[in-house]
């Protein structure tokens, strides 16, 4: 069960955040029909996890979810849906199915989708430059996402995950892997949401260790659900990782400990909480986050 | 023949720039096969117009080429490279060729490509972040490359590009694309050079009418010299455009008249920067630069 304060915050940001994405990707020059490849996935639904995490955790720090808060977590969405995009493409992961619906070049063609993902990508940093935030603050975040989506992160990870299968990793290395791939980019929501709630030092290392830890349990839940759910309930192909060879967590060590391994991320995230708490700050929406990962859920 | 000054400038600074490229490139961390593919299209050679623009502003107005002047340059080539490894994609121009060389994917294969072309765009915003510029400069030169890369720019152009392939562009269609696909990264360059050197509005204005015509005459006699070169002059396949029915200058205007439109162009980016030398400016370099675009050179 997903915890009921993140429900109703969910119910009360989410169609905000939708609203935002929408009339910003509305609102720009370009050509149309690279647009509209742009728009249809973005505005393809999905959990949006990643700009939430900005928004709970402004929240939770008492930081007013205004305009300049709703950019930084929209640059975010439109980042995350480049990624999306270029590894459904054919020489990529080859997939078909996203969120439910047709692929990006499935609809569009492999030359658009290239292009929509660029488009993304590029205009994810141009945002940025466009809140009402400071200079500082606006360099000091272009810096940390183009760390954690670049070489260093996701892109690094991608590049492992397709190298990876035609090999063995051993948990290690897919733990990296895991955390450039998917850890960078929710290490990041984390970061911005620190720095938007403008929180000292000793806070924000509680928060970059919850979000390290939610980002790893994140894709072993997601390794696990490929395992066990159905296309229809997840909107995408699954057992592909199975078929495809891929490396994860339930591959390397069965799915009972994959669950033990998901549990113990959790428990660390909900540890990394506990200063903060003691501090005086309302974590509750943060620690009901981490009920994304319940078992009873899925099973 | 090309202007002996910007001869002996390019002597003395694109071996500096190159070597800064390959150092910077060196320290990344990164995936080591994607990392070498990386590197492999950005030390490819090729002129370097766009980060020596940056360069040659800076000169003229007497900035002192530094480490910070060199960073923004590089980063600048970064991306550039990025362009032309995802435009040789087999789902877009699919060229096998380029800088007389192989092409990225056909050398690390289709997948590496497009995530080396991602990892170049990302880690070019990255490293404007970790030069020594004031945090309002390095947000400003962020917003403007991302304007000119991204959907008001450059990856319009090349959708425009691709989708044009299927019907014929009238001249002032073909000048946007152009002013998109080619033109605006250029007038970032002299942005950013105009920037660095902290010119006051009103040069600025020359400097960017300068890049702006500077542009257009580089792209119309790009596609003269895909219309009368060889592919051994070129490093790259020649008549490509005809082939494929591309729109370009002497498609629609023929080879006579593109280059009177090249001379046109040329001689505005000169008038523009009338203004600056009677305003003292040592002009001498910038003028030169467009010699680049000489008759007698190529025929």
């Amino acid at each position: 069960m997903i915890d009921q304060k993140v429900v109703q915050f969910e119910k009360k940001y989410r169609p905000q955040l939708e609203q935002h994405l929408s009339e910003y990707l509305q609102n720009l020059t370009a050509q149309p029909y690279l647009l509209k490849a742009m728009t249809y996935s973005v505005m393809a639904g999905g959990k949006r996890i990643r700009p939430m995490m900005i928004l709970a955790i402004c929240q939770s720090f008492e930081r007013k979810i205004d305009q300049a808060v709703l950019d930084v977590a929209g640059s975010l969405e439109l980042l995350h849906t480049y990624s999306l995009i270029h590894d459904d493409l054919p020489e990529m992961d080859n997939d078909d199915l996203r969120r439910g619906v047709l692929t990006n070049h499935k609809k569009f063609g492999q030359a658009t989708a290239v292009l929509a993902g660029d488009g993304l990508l590029t205009t994810a940093f141009e945002w940025l430059t466009q809140t009402s935030l400071n200079s500082k603050t606006i360099s000091e975040l272009v810096g940390l996402l183009a760390h954690a989506a670049g070489v260093s992160g996701m892109v690094s990870g991608q590049m492992s995950d397709i190298l990876g299968e035609q090999q063995r990793l051993n948990l290690r290395q897919l733990k990296k892997l895991h955390q450039q791939k998917t850890g960078a980019l929710i290490l990041y929501a984390c970061q911005a949401g620190a720095i938007l709630a403008g929180i000292k030092l000793e806070q924000r290392i509680a928060i970059e260790n919850y979000g390290r830890n939610f980002g790893l349990a994140f894709q072993i839940y997601d390794d696990l659900m490929d395992e066990l759910s159905t296309t229809a309930k997840m909107g995408k192909k699954v057992h592909k990782d199975q078929n495809e060879h891929k490396n994860t967590y339930p591959s390397l060590l069965g799915i009972s400990q994959s669950w033990d391994a998901l549990t113990g991320a959790v428990d660390r995230a909900a540890n990394s909480l506990k200063t903060l708490s003691q501090a005086g700050v309302d974590c509750s929406l943060l620690q009901g986050l981490l009920t994304y990962f319940s078992r009873k859920e899925e099973q």
